[in-house]
């Protein structure tokens, strides 16, 4: 198992990601995971999805499970396609939208995150911001 | 979290939609949940489904839990859009089938219903009334 | 399967059990079963306990699985006794304090019904006042 | 039902939770749920336990289920009492040892705290302090 993000590395990442999701007037729930897809930090802003809370946590789990971006899944996820059925495997945790993604430190991966709130592009926009927040820190 | 409608109201509801079920010669299961998605009566007529148990009691989460009718969730959950997959997540309570709305006063969803049993339609249809009676009384 | 109550009495029963709820100042959740343990209706009273409203279904359920008053379940499920761990079985739907009871007419059990929300010995009593109200029905 | 208490206002309990705990030497996860059971925020310290993050998540969904602190649950839930057996109702989601507490204003349960990560009087030290928070915000 890699080095894992730490308690404040994570707040500090999803403070970011509500930052913008404040500018875009979205309201989101926002999941940090380490390494092995277990909760780190979660918040849920006011009046977001209740949906979200396990959607988040789920992408976040994803994204650390399969070491890949979720959206990345949507298409082999697809009927005819390679991974067909794979969205209902692993306990119902998989996520084959967009809006989890994997923090790579050094070519490590060292935490996930996941949001979930709105439209896919919405969610994705808004993780992308803790992620940047995430690389800015490690650049 | 907005304020709940109390059980008074909830069965009155469930028994406009009945009796819009007995008038299509329908049985139907039909289930009203608070804001945040946990239930508050649940009524199973006679003969009905007893899938729609559950059904009709996942419609009502959903339509909490995503605050929109479940008939919305059809088309962005289809192969390649852009929900896809949306329908097996969340512990499986996603229903991504009309049958499901939220009940809206001044602006605030103060509870849900779900209804199970027939074809879609027919679950929309014996739902709505359970709205209409709703919106009777907030009007 | 023996025959089933209908939605009707079901829901006759739980008012009469709402009433005696509402004459001992108790908040409550009433659950009716049919025979096989599958919900035929339920009801939340305002302000009662989230967690009864999976007590009093599987309350109402463990009455149908087994047969039996809840309450009679206690005692055989205690550390040493022949029924130690039966609680922990039927994927956790097996409830071992009162407040469950089958309903019989002629010899045969047509329903159960299941309560949560204070004290054993008051989910009992509340409990207790459905099954008369059924007693009554098939005198 | 109540009103909420906003992420803002969770996350300030947590953190003066987090700072008890850092004091005392001790690592715990630390959960607000709303007062219907659902989480709002939810953080793990460095090295907390894996299991006290459901564990604490429960524990705060408990005391929004039950509308009591759960170290009330250990004795009337032991061997021979009266509600033995209800740490395994409600999908396992019940924990009848202390660290869950209600927040109350003006007589509402507005939203709980859950801790784990050490002894049960440990937990019981951190979550207290998150409670002191929320009354001098509330004073």
């Amino acid at each position: 198992m890699s080095e894992s993000l730490t308690l404040s590395e994570a707040t500090d990442l999803i403070e970011a990601a509500e930052a913008e999701a404040e500018e875009m007037g979205l309201k989101m729930v926002i999941a940090v995971a380490n390494p092995e897809g277990n909760l780190i930090a979660q918040h849920r802003m006011d009046d977001a999805w209740l949906a979200s809370v396990e959607i988040s946590r789920n992408k976040a789990y994803t994204a650390a499970a399969l070491q890949m971006p979720t959206h990345e899944l949507a298409e082999p996820s697809q009927p005819g396609e390679s991974l067909w059925g794979l969205q209902t495997t692993d306990e119902g945790r998989i996520v084959v939208f967009g809006g989890g993604y994997p923090l790579e430190a050094d070519g490590e991966i060292v935490g996930t995150i996941g949001v979930s709130g709105g439209e896919v592009e919405q969610d994705m926009a808004v993780a992308s911001a803790g992620v940047e927040r995430f690389e800015e820190r490690h650049a």
